[in-house]
């Protein structure tokens, strides 16, 4: 997006990343981390975190990890084609850590793949989907 | 969960739900329709819906379909297993509108599919999955 | 492929297509059916039809109606990006009708789905993919 | 299956395995890899692997996984429930090998992913799914 830079990303998450409370904790070439802490606001009927926390934490995380440029005064932008997450585990409380990397692509469109795991590093969700650039 | 009737789910979502400004509108057997304004919130940093909000409403829909019961004075629950979104086209602004039905499956796992649409009727993101009964 | 048209599409499968029994019996704009006849060299170690067999009827279905042109002396070609498929019941023997439909896309990338049912129209797998032009 | 064993699940493939040309190559618990020599057969139109070949290959080796056993004169069987199967690059010949590990579930169900690669090591095809013990 014009005039965002590497550093205004992580710095600034978008709109819906910030309601959600997501933070963006490490960024490289093909692979990028988000964490989020649970608070009662993430909580479904059953009192566990809503799948759709745990969706959007690995569309996010893949989201980044596919757009890394070396380039620090600029940034790509992707959409997401698609995503499919399985839900392994219930997720209580505490921190979530999601790590996702770039399976393959070109310079069109990237693969990549993710895994939300809570602070004891139990795996609660991973997806894998489909990304296009901008 | 033990005291909720179909009354209270309807009128009481979930702390995510509420979050997010998601509504409960049409809920019969095997099908079930949510509904969602756009505000600010919403968008991601390219100024359009983020995707997690839009597989949030197709996970939504998708199990409210499979938990209805003629019962009035008591609840099914169900814990998504799978859940796949394609995003077809951005989400913009206004009411979005998420119909869910159920597929097939049995006592113990459902299948089900969902669509969300834009005021106009437009398909923005289709949602396919399996959920198990809990 | 150089040289295909909309007649030798139809009048010669894939090798792979030809392998399992797979034919083309319908094909307009954004819709295609194929039909696959079970015999024993489709069954899996339970006794019904493989998974395999499913998820590429599927995925030729899909092909198919996002490929289909006006003009009957070209072709298109396209790759599959993603294809998740959800097996709602087993396949036992006999016709399986295999219908895809287009849900959305662009002149790069399309969004399609379909669904696998036997003689009684019974629903056995429903997929759900994005797919490139070549 | 009443009357098999681990031995000759290894020896005799299903149908649809041998049909293809699938062979189990290691078994451990929570691992498993099977192979598959490309051949004209196995080709689609646009003169590559066919996208069914590979969904088979992920969905046997992700079957297998979740199903060995200690005991030697039994055997496990199960259904997939749902596989995504997202294609990183064409597969063009050679050998393909497959491996698939659990990554989490309970008695009923359990989630697994796998990867196809050419000889090369380079990823064809990666896939994730839920499973049900029979």
């Amino acid at each position: 997006m014009t005039g965002e830079t590497r550093e205004t990303i992580v710095a600034r998450p978008s709109a819906f990343n910030q309601a959600l409370g997501i933070r963006l904790v490490d960024w490289v070439l093909d692979r990028a981390t988000v964490e989020l802490d649970v608070t009662g606001d993430h909580l479904n009927r059953s009192g566990v975190v809503h799948g759709g926390v745990l969706m959007t934490l690995l569309d996010v995380a893949c989201g980044y990890a596919g757009t890394w440029t070396e380039a620090t005064d600029g940034a790509r932008l992707c959409v997401t084609l698609d995503l499919m997450t399985s839900f392994v585990a219930p997720a209580l409380a505490g921190r979530l850590t999601t790590v996702a990397t770039v399976s393959g692509g070109g310079r069109k469109i990237f693969f990549a793949r993710a895994e939300v795991r809570d602070e004891a590093g139990k795996l609660l969700a991973m997806g894998q989907g489909s990304f296009r650039y901008r």
